[in-house]
């Protein structure tokens, strides 16, 4: 069965307990098989990637400079685009599902942007907007994630 | 004094009330000596296109395709990007300020990415996210939009 | 009938033979009724834009910044993209033909990308690849440009 | 140490002699501990995948569509991006040097971009563009490109 791919996406300025969800969503994924693709720099994408790297899982930032200055220490593969802001786009078109943690105003862009192409999106202390899948730990995120179709 | 660029975002499907105040907004920016930018395809974006051309404005539609095909017919300049929904990116960030009318993800995007690169948005009849300026008439958004800093 | 669009690629540092048949090239554009598109800061684009600018024509510059510093003063229309050098292929894809200027690494990838995507290259004192039309004067770049399908 | 990201750019319809090369790179790439980044679907892209995967490597595939469809079977990780020929930027961004096999214009593009940005390109049976590191052997490219700063 092929691996899944979940997008964690959330702002680099979060709250504790915030980060506190992405490290346990990005644990729970790694433990679920998942690869985990988030921006790669610090907050939640830091968080998440920190997560899943203390349970060995694979995690893949997408950098939106030219170089890899500024990533968290946790990924497994980064990768620098140059793309500024467009490279929420390619985080979220990377992935099956997509987990947003927090209010940023790049997280939003990058849910909708997973909604434009039909990627479900589980809600986690983000954004109230209507479309989403309202989840209450990061239990549930993830499990609903490696689920979505 | 440099020529204001105002984006007016919105779905390919739309309300007619919704048409009816792209329209409207259209007239008013060309009639304001704006430079109108949009997708460049139907709705809300045909519709502004519509009401711009009327007064004899000009309008840059993005494109999202390789070529031409679908643009609306009242374009001054369209630009086939290629890029898909990473346009979305182009039209905000290319424009002064933003108009965004109604409900669709592809909008709920441009207002994020929009606001993310600090550009004002104007929110008429659409997402109800903080963070934007909501405005009741068609002339009030282009009347803020033009003067936005 | 449609205008034409006529993407002039070339670098920012160019010899001053180069910066003439730029400016060349973008008078008989204007002459010709053509839209020019180029890149929008100084060099090739520049002069490209200043001769078709002399002429009364219309010229759209593609940024790679997120903000209009540094755009040449002849443009007609100016668009920030903030998407770096990916903005090399939004300035081909938008163009029905291209014309090349000397020497520099993004011209060449406006070439080859153009060609990815099928648009006719006439090659003006650029770089020698198989599979451009060479032509040797500004008049003959630019009546193939404006004849080509 | 960290490890090194080298990009293998090539097109999908390549000459057997091409397709042995690519396979050669992939092997010794993978035995030299390199993460190798590419486009994804066949012909270079598929062959130097296969001699990655062959030797337990890691190998990343930047895909222009918005879903996995093509993609070869040898990638470690699948990302796909719905960019379109942007995403050759993205290939070479992420590599700290890149090796180009056979003759297609999205393999131009993608050397242009990576010179561009000042990597260093090494270039086996391919493009004769001046800029270019020129190797004769799989092994002299793979050396090269392990040792490229």
């Amino acid at each position: 069965m092929p691996r899944r791919y979940v997008a964690v996406c959330g702002a680099s300025e979060a709250t504790p307990s915030q980060l506190d969800a992405a490290r346990e969503v990005g644990r729970l994924l790694a433990r679920g098989g998942a690869i985990v693709v988030n921006g790669g720099y610090a907050g939640v994408s830091g968080a998440a990637s920190e997560g899943a790297a203390d349970e060995g899982g694979t995690v893949i930032g997408i950098l939106s400079e030219q170089d890899r200055e500024g990533a968290n220490p946790y990924l497994t593969i980064s990768l620098p685009t140059g793309l500024g802001q467009a490279r929420n786009l390619v985080i979220v078109t990377a992935a099956d599902s997509v987990i947003a943690i927090g209010a940023g105003w790049g997280t939003l862009s990058e849910i909708a942007l997973a909604r434009r192409l039909d990627r479900p999106v589980f809600a986690l202390d983000t954004w109230e907007v209507k479309g989403l899948e309202v989840v209450n730990t990061p239990a549930e995120a993830v499990q609903r994630a490696l689920e979505a179709n």
